[in-house]
């Protein structure tokens, strides 16, 4: 029986909106799933009563701080060892729980998975892994944004780690593995790009496509794309807004029957980031999911059911075996 | 009377499309304005004719050589003195034109435009600067191409002349410059960014808005985005393609009545990034005009209509000005 532990302080509108998405998960997800709600207990009945949500397969688990989301991340996991952050990673930590999921401070997540899960032997920095929606299959570019420098040695763990996440939650059977570039041509690029390139493409474990640049990502040329976290979180946030951008645009020119047609709203779903949910934060020994901020329920919900697949293939454990086994480490 | 250089060798389809763009342009643009046509003059000839162009604003200058698209750039530029791209702006450098534009060689057109024309005194590198469409006003967003790493001061000086920029063609009249990040956080991002951060926010001629995230380009917060070329060319080049990528998902998915409609056409004029034509490289002694390869002949039309706003607003005076006087060079 997989059991999800997640934060319920964390978010803009916690503990009202996970608590929402976690009766949401409960209903569509398998009946073998148990869920862990992590935060302050009185608030969390309160709220579970006020929803009324059924308690079959729910557990509170108390944790009386909250990580705040402007606070600095570091210096938070050090003062508030009760946070519901801290807490539900020691859950995951201790075997009590499968994953963890939060919508809380990003780099407060990131700091406590490290220190509290560590890493797999081999992995220098882990990396947020984030799916971009496409017309078509999406496509998982990381790192989005927990690393602002990235050595080639670093750019080359991710390309196995995002192999690694393709194959277990994406059924791609040989993940094709690009480098984000200025350009296709091999001496395009900074210096650790260039660097990556070679390391990339001398290594038997990766199935490498090359450089891509900007315009390739959504062109599904490629399954994973590897790219320093400065970047790859600008790329994020960018499109993230030309969603909204481009939404609100059809809202304000087009007539009310023509946005409520069925067509459209296939349009708006592919644009919908809630039906993604939750970045995996890979390389920690462990599952651990980071959600925005501004989640509304159905990506809590989903980031659920992310965190369950992840669980279920085995996603952490293979990502160990990648490190220990085929070079990636060298 | 302003007089253009066009290179009409440059681009996937030269010189046919460069020619009707040119044609297009004399259709449209003040009577004063003439086009020197840049290339192999009895193909050039030939092509005229048979487009049917009229003859009496128009010059031919011979230019027997061709940088091809995918030479490399300081190579060719070396090796071929008569390419069309190096006699384009040796007429611009002698001052028998203006301004010079063109489709070809992105890297060769940056070399030779250095080489030519020279930067302004104080100007560390130039810089390729894109305006970004939005529903409101277009973002100018610098570097987006030109350079892969940039120094704080560098990216201090791409400050300047996109205010600069903003000022004279975009008329803005004091233009909020954001700096591209991950974060709004003073202590964000990588080392350059966090000292260009301290750099822009101590200098008195700058207007800075303070950090800006990949969401906020469109939002039009700022005028100008300043970022480094690496960071710039992806995005640039991922917006390009969204655009693609939302066009023909919605061609898919729309009813060709609703697909005609006037409110659907001006969405895809927004999107149309034809309508904007070239980006200007700043920083040089002169108007140098980056086209797309691909460019269709409106985004060449329009691009001769920069150069055109360029050379009347005095851009490359002002950017001189600029780094001469208040410290931009410091």
């Amino acid at each position: 029986m997989p059991r999800i532990a997640l934060d319920v302080m964390g978010g803009d509108a916690a503990p009202e909106v996970p608590i929402t998405g976690a009766a949401q998960a409960l209903g569509e997800l398998p009946a073998s799933t148990e869920l862990l709600l992590v935060g302050r207990a009185a608030e969390v009945e309160r709220e579970l009563s006020r929803q009324g949500v059924p308690r079959d397969r729910l557990v509170v688990v108390d944790a009386p701080e909250v990580v705040e989301m402007g606070e600095k991340p570091l210096a938070a996991v050090r003062a508030k060892p009760r946070s519901s952050i801290s807490v539900g990673l020691e859950l995951h930590q201790r075997g009590e729980a499968d994953a963890f999921i939060s919508a809380g401070n990003t780099g407060a997540i990131m700091a406590a998975s490290i220190i509290l899960l560590g890493l797999h032997p081999g992995v220098d920095r882990p990396a947020i892994a984030t799916l971009f929606p496409t017309g078509a299959k999406p496509v998982l570019v990381l790192d989005s944004g927990a690393n602002v420098d990235c050595s080639p040695r670093e750019l080359r763990g991710f390309a196995h780690i995002g192999s690694v996440y393709a194959r277990d939650v994406l059924k791609r059977k040989r993940p094709a593995v690009g480098l984000l570039n200025i350009g296709e041509e091999v001496e395009k690029g900074n210096e650790a790009v260039r660097e990556a390139f070679t390391l990339l493409q001398e290594d038997p474990g990766l199935h490498f496509a090359g450089n891509v640049e900007g315009r390739d990502i959504l062109r599904g040329a490629c399954d994973v794309v590897v790219c320093d976290g400065f970047v790859g979180n600008v790329v994020l946030k960018f499109y993230e807004s030309v969603a909204d951008v481009f939404r609100d645009f059809l809202v304000r020119e087009l007539d009310r029957d023509v946005l409520e047609s069925a067509a459209l709203q296939r349009v708006f779903k592919v644009l919908d980031y809630a039906e993604y949910g939750g970045a995996p934060l890979l390389g920690v020994r462990g599952v651990s999911i980071i959600c925005h901020g501004g989640s509304p329920a159905p990506a809590i919900k989903n980031a659920i059911r992310v965190a369950l697949q992840a669980v279920e293939s085995g996603l952490s454990q293979h990502i160990g075996a990648e490190f220990a086994s085929d070079g990636a480490a060298a």
